[in-house]
């Protein structure tokens, strides 16, 4: 069976879950807790070096880091997954843009707020965070303001990918009012077949 | 024919010249200067509302960023994508990787040395990434240690996105020394056919 070592509170960790959920597959979720160290024991680190969650265990025993790896092995030849090839580089190109342009910024906030309880010393760090998050959200934005979904008018995994911190941006101090787009879009997210909530 | 923008010193624009030539495909090269702000221009803007280099133009007239996007997207159906499930998504690992966890501290210490040329104001940040940068040599050098490149034993556009800013590493002050593996590697990637260098 699939195995995910996580933090279901993890956007990182909840994108892998939400597609588990979605195309109805059987795995074993493992909890990691990232503040107790438990990504930098000698016995995580052997299965993942670069010590991070989430972490995939395939049914053949491989492992498997990084978010949206993740998303496109399980995703592979479903309808999550676009089959064209411009459109399979589409998914990427917003997945990468997700781990650079978007992660760095509205999950790193969020980390400071929620796991970190925004101590006084990060809140420079914080106040940093800002507006590299909101020009994210503005390529967001504009992307979406013709556009159901990110890619092909298809719900697919790179939705999944920008959903996961874009949902819980709020815990990190963005205000999505003036993205009315981004808002929609979120919804059309949530109203999607077999969604779950990040504690679902 | 296929077009690209992009600056041939940046590592990110290197990827895509690189691949291009081996796979000895016909393009045509603009470049574009960032210090200039040329992609923050209304021009470039359009075709790539995020703003960055580099950015492919495909035959059919699709704007694509995200050099990693635009490796896969070259690269689909040749020996440089593997077509495994696993292996496939293993390609992507690294390239996330790439993206995350090595080049926002050797790129960029690279950009502040080579591009801003070292300024006072920027010592600090420029500080900051030589920790995490290691980091990232220190997991690719326990990776390689007992491999001939990252993905099933054959060269790919993993190698091709994780050699990019790791042969400049230097350029950012970065140490390879005490990273055997990881400059036989270097080697290796340096001896494939249709190599080209930066500037070649």
């Amino acid at each position: 069976m699939l195995k995910v070592w996580g933090d279901v509170y993890s956007g990182n960790c909840f994108k892998v879950k939400l597609l588990l959920k979605q195309l109805r597959l059987q795995y074993e979720w493992i909890h990691v807790d990232v503040l107790d160290k438990e990504t930098r024991t000698a016995d995580f680190l052997a299965m993942n070096p670069n010590g991070r969650i989430p972490l995939l265990e395939t049914e053949t025993g491989a492992f498997l880091p990084e978010s949206n790896a993740i998303l496109h092995y399980l995703a592979e030849g479903s309808a999550m997954l676009p089959g064209n090839r411009l459109e399979h580089a589409q998914v990427l190109q917003w997945m990468f843009f997700e781990q650079y342009s978007h992660e760095p910024y509205i999950a790193t906030a969020r980390y400071i707020v929620r796991y970190l309880r925004r101590p006084a010393e990060q809140e420079h760090r914080l106040q940093d965070k800002m507006a590299p998050g909101y020009a994210a959200l503005a390529v967001m934005e504009k992307h979406l303001a013709s556009r159901q979904f990110f890619v092909g008018e298809r719900y697919s995994i790179a939705d999944i990918s920008l959903y996961a911190y874009t949902h819980v941006a709020a815990e990190g101090g963005f205000d999505l009012a003036p993205y009315p787009a981004v808002r929609a879009w979120l919804e059309r997210v949530g109203d999607q077949p077999g969604y779950v909530c990040m504690d679902g």
